[in-house]
Order: structure tokens, then sequence, then C-alpha cells
């Protein structure tokens, strides 16, 4: 009989590791951290979904058997699809650039964040997906090495690369690719973000096109952030880098900052981050840092704190509760958490259900709306946006990225 | 509570697809043939081997608590083969140009057979891995884009990348990456081929030195099997090539047949295969065609004819019977089968084990050598390598291939 699948690690209903220290690197007791514990040996597994159990098995799954299959998909290639996992499986590629707060620590430091990408996609999606962490940060490699792996996956999910190059490799490999290329800390970010901002504008009897934002952060997520609410019909957003508001009167800008202020801005605000926050509906946080509270202050009433730095938001809570109406932070201890996973697993699921050569901003809008939704009528200050573990968001959000695809015209089954 | 693993697919302990007719590609009717049946939606899925059921489990196995594990990669990087399944899993490499009979049939169409290894890998080694099947043929694009995914991998296996392209693919791999790469078609067949001459030479009472072989066919696994045998000590050995021996007389030979050449048939024969066979004691196919009888007639007594095409055989067992002493070949319903599926599982357990930088010739001789004991005093000319499923070979190849790594000093945990 063939042997049974290794697994030596808990299954996924195991017991988290309880305290006590625990033989680590070098045979040195690990400080104790369940975090290392629950490491050891990664957080993935590869299975079988067929029977591999004796020569009749394998005269099936493997030789002669599956010639037949190569055969066919070699004659008409649109079968692979039906005859094999790259329907459901997506490359989470990194080059380590810009990996959560630690910034460029290279492929392999990235990996553990790239299982628990992979994993998340698996739990909440039912998408398959491969850590792809590359040995090279320059982009016509990056570009060059994605568009090579392509037939073996059914989508791209870029992660933890640095802006800007992270704008031009995605728009590159979405030119060159037939399947949706995402880069979520951009757009995950940026619907979880919208689907917040249309609850908390429905909550204080508003539409976006009534709210003026400013977003603290102009790289790869704020500038996806400011792209997609003037998308979806935001009144008008600034954004600030570390100099200020990214405004038309600098001649300081790279060409991603330059678009940015020709595409924002409507109010033609210059000057500091504060300055622009006075009167302002919404801010938005994604830079670090701290916002001085005479800034928070100084906002409209009925205003919307969504400061997402993690783990120190620019506002905290505490504070930002003096002045706004709706309070949210990236945290999972405060209500209103502002977390990726609402958006990728059900994205890409909805996706690669069709087979949807790219993500539109239309499936994304849809994924937003889908995720606003959820929350329904239990709508109030501190439940804008769903919990991550609400069974209900990555059905929702699948279905409607897959109508939306279809209603675009994107899909392809 | 975070949704389920979804996977819509039978489990590995499934019942087969019973007959009748399905619908499959452009909803007409598969021809019945449960291969195709087995092979919708493909073969393998990826999971999670920690929970992820709560955001207490998503604070260690994602933020905040992967963050630390990432600090301790980027400050030590050996760490990553502790808390990253970098430590168990292989990319499954092909650019589809050499796939099973069928040949150059591109990256897609290769899908399910590197679906088929990778599964093998798992069930019969407990080892993970990919397929990565390339959008390229050319060699420096391989090298360049394996070299570029290595941080991911603990290990390269090359799979049915065409002759003479995956001889040097693998050298310029194995100049480049610290990781073990191997090339199957050429090491696995080599490996099993050298257990089951060990095992008919031991039957016979002799040893390999007092045996002279005749291989045919110049590919990947030819070349490498005559390589091998010498290694371990075979008395002597010709390859012949659609246009006869390689010797050293031609003047046709491209560079890798020079070399074969130079170090190989010390009996210094020339022009046919049917004529270096006459007198030979060990005929090994593995170009397909057919020998002639009166060819297989006029080899030494007590010979060995192993005709590995598949499925058919350069010589039909019925025929090498009538004057062999022990025939194998590549098929699962003769006795002695010669399957890789006997090696590579545990020479890579092996290999990743002890973090072996490489696979070095003796831990291919050791692999070989505990695959040959496996068949124990059970030895008879039905019986000289062990069958796939039994259960004793993956361990004893993976434990030899590990002690031997250690003793030649290329283990590195």
């Amino acid at each position: 009989m063939a042997a049974e699948i290794v697994n030596p690690r808990s299954d996924s209903s195991g017991s988290r590791p309880s305290s006590g220290t625990t033989t680590g690197h070098e045979g040195a007791e690990e400080p104790f951290d369940p975090a290392f514990a629950l490491h050891r040996g990664g957080k993935m597994a590869v299975q079988a979904t067929v029977p591999v159990r004796d020569k009749d098995d394998l005269s099936l799954a493997y030789t002669p058997g599956v010639a037949k299959v190569c055969s066919a998909i070699a004659e008409k290639p649109e079968l692979v699809h039906d005859y094999t996992w790259k329907s459901n499986v997506v490359a989470v590629v990194t080059d380590g650039t810009a990996v959560l707060g630690l910034g460029d620590i290279g492929p392999e430091a990235s990996l553990p964040v790239m299982e628990g990408k992979a994993i998340l996609f698996k739990q909440f999606g039912g998408v398959d997906a491969v850590p792809i962490a590359l040995a090279t940060t320059d982009v016509d490699e990056i570009v060059d090495t994605v568009v090579r792996l392509a037939p073996s996956f059914g989508g791209v999910n870029l992660e933890d690369i640095s802006a800007p190059r992270c704008f031009e490799i995605e728009r590159r490999l979405q030119e060159r690719l037939d399947i949706p290329v995402f880069h979520d800390d951009q757009h995950g970010t940026a619907v979880v973000t919208l689907a917040a901002l249309r609850n908390a504008a429905r909550l204080t009897g508003r539409t976006l096109g009534d709210l003026r934002a400013v977003i603290s952060g102009a790289g790869a997520a704020g500038v996806a952030i400011a792209k997609f609410l003037l998308e979806a019909g935001l009144g008008d957003v600034a954004v600030a880098d570390r100099k200020g508001v990214v405004s038309r009167d600098r001649d300081d800008l790279t060409p991603v900052k330059r678009e940015l202020a020709e595409l924002t801005n409507k109010a033609g605000l210059s000057g500091s981050l504060e300055s622009a926050l006075a009167g302002a509906d919404v801010f938005i946080g994604v830079s670090g840092g701290t916002v001085p509270e005479p800034a928070v202050a100084s906002m409209a009433p009925d205003s919307f704190v969504f400061a997402m730095a993690n783990p120190n938001p620019e506002v905290h809570p505490d504070i930002a509760h003096k002045y706004a109406a709706v309070v949210a932070t990236g945290r999972s201890d405060y209500p209103n958490q502002i977390n990726n996973v609402l958006a990728f697993p059900g994205i890409f699921a909805g996706a690669l259900q069709v087979r949807a050569a790219r993500i539109t901003e239309g499936m994304k809008i849809a994924a937003a709306d889908a995720l606003a939704d959820v929350v329904g009528d239990e709508l109030s200050a501190e439940y804008v946006i769903p919990s991550p573990f609400d069974e209900r968001v990555a059905p929702a959000v699948t279905a409607a990225v897959a109508a939306a695809a279809r209603a675009e015209g994107v899909a392809r089954s």
C-alpha cells in the first residue's frame, strides 16, 4: 500500500502550542513565543486529491493514463483548465522588499508571510496558493520570471513588493499575461477601505460623493486607495507623502506621484497633511507615524478616521473617538478591522471561477459592495465592515466578482 | 469561524470513478475514460498545517506573530529551514519538451504529469512538491528562472526536459544553487537500473565488474545510466544511438556523445546495436523501437534484458524470456518493473532531511544499494527490484541517502 500522507504537524483543527519553552535554533531554548513554535516546519503542505494506493491508481493518475490527458490538452489547450489545478491555483509572488513593517528583508525572510498568505487564500477562499519568493529585485527580471512561470498558475497575487516598482511590475504583467494579476497591498486594501467607507457614509446619511478624504501615505496602498475611491465616486481626495500634499505645484514628484497629483485634489490643497485635514470628512492612514490631535480635531463633524498602520495606528482610536463618527484600524483588537483577508480570497475565487482574464475595476467595486452589504441592517458605528471570520463574506464576494466579470465580458467560462 | 478547507474532489482514500459516461469538455460526453474523470480539477491541493480558525490563530500564523519569525530569519538566514516549508518542498520543473512518449507538447500539456510527479513525491516520500512548467525552452532563460525561484524551495527536480539541453541545464543549476538539483529522467532511472542489475548479478553469482552491458538510447536516461553504472563498477558498457554504437571512430558526435564515447566502450565496439549485443551480458533499453530477436539470442548465457520503453518494450518479455536469466521492463503488468518512483521520493527525502547541498554520486549509489537490499533473501528471477508499493522502500532509501550525505560531508543539519 502506498505510504500515508506524511503530515507531522498538527492538523488544522489542532490545539495551539502550549506554554513553556521549546528547543529551537542551535539547540538553545527559543524564547517562549508561540509564534515560533507554530512556525516550526512551516505552515503548509500539499496533498493528493486522488487515490495513489496501488498500481491501478497509478495507472490512472500517472502512466499510462496521464498520457491521454496530456495529449488531449496538447490538442486543445483550454482543457488545461478542466484537467489540472491551474484553474484553482495562484502564485503569491514577492521579492521581499516591502514585508509588513519590516521593509526590505529579502526573499527567504519573507517566506513566513507568503506561506501565511497562501493558507489564508485556501482557508478563506478555497483557492490553492504557492509562495514564490524571488532572488531578484530587478523589475525586468521579476516580470520575465513571472511570465515564464505563468503556464503553471491561474492567477498571480503580487505581495510585499515596494513602491513604486510594484506599479510597473503589475502593469507590465497585466499586459503580458491572460490570467489575473493583482497586487493585494494596493487593491485589497482599497477594496476593503471602500466597503468601510460606503457603510460609514450610509450610517451618517451621506453618499461617497459628499465626502472629501485625505490619505496619509503615497506608497502602494495610498496610491491605489485614492484612485479606487475616485473611481467609486468619492467627492474628492488628496494624498500626502512625507513632504505634504501631493499637489500640482510641487516640482519634486516621481512620475507616479505626478500622475496622482493630476488625478486628485480637486480642492487644490497644498502644504502639510495637518492643514489638509482641516474640514476634511475622511482620514485614511497608510503611512505610519502619528497625526497630531489638533489636526484630527479640525476635521469636519461626523468625520471618519481609518488609521490603518499596524500595530500603531496613525491616530490612536481613543483619540479618534473624541472627534470621529466612525473609527477603523488595521488591528484585530479594535472594532472595524480593515483586513485584506476580507477581499483577496473572494476576489480571486470569483475571478478563477469564471476564468476571468483579469480583475477589472468593476470586479473590485463589486467586491467592495458585496463586502459592505454583508453588514446589512446590523450597521452601526462599531460595525461598518464584517469580521474576517464571518462565513458570509467569501461566498458573497466570490459571487459578486464572478457576476461582474461576466457582465464586463472578461469571463471565459 | 474560518471556512473549512474546500476540497470538492474525493479524498485520497476515495473510490475510483465508476463506469459510464460523464459530461466533459464543451458539454459533450467524454469518451468514457476513467483517467479523464480522475483528472477533473487536477490531482492536488495545498493545505494549512496550522489552525486558522479565529483572530488568535491569525495573530500567530499571520500578523503580528509572523513578523517576529520574519525578523528572526532576516537576522539569521539559516532559520528559514526551521520556520518555513522550504526545508521540505521541491520544485518539479519542466519546459514540456520531452513529456513521456509524447515529446514536445509544451508546458500546459505537461502539467498533468508534473502534478502526478508532485503527488508521488508526497505520497511516497512525504516531500511536498510544486509543479513549475515554464513558458520558455531557452537554456539560459530556464537556468535564470530557476535560480530566481530558488529561495522558495529546498530542492529542484528537473523533469521531461529534452536531451541534450537537460545536461547543461542541470549542470549550470548545480553550479549556481546550494540546494539539490536532480534530473529524475537521468538519475532516478539510473539508480533503479543499478539496483536491479546488482540483484540480477547476485542472483547469477556474478559481480557488476563481470558484466558487459549495451544500452540502446543515448538521451537523458541512456547517458546517465551508462555513467552511473561505470561509477558503480560495471565491467564495460557501450551506448547505441539511432546510428549505432557511440564509438570513438565516429565523426558525427555531439559534445555529450563525444564525452560518452571517451568514457565508455572498453571493448572498442563500433557499428550496429545488434552487433554490439553479440556476447553482451546486459541489454538496457531506453530508446523505444524494437531489437530483433536474433540480436537478443546472440547475447551471452544468463543474460539480463531490461527493456524499459513504455508501453512497448524494446524486447517483448515473452521473447526475452527465451534467452535471458532476468527480464525487467518499465511496465507495471510484468515482474521487475523499473519504476523511478522507487528512487526519487526517498532520494529527495534523505537529501532534505540532512539539508544536503547536492545529491552526490555516493548518495545515489547508496540509494541503489538500499533499494536492492530491500529484496534481500526473497531474490529470484521475478523479483530483483521491490514493488513501488513496498512500504519498506522509501524509508530505506531515505535513511541510506541521508547517511551517505553525512559521510560525504554535504549534510548541513
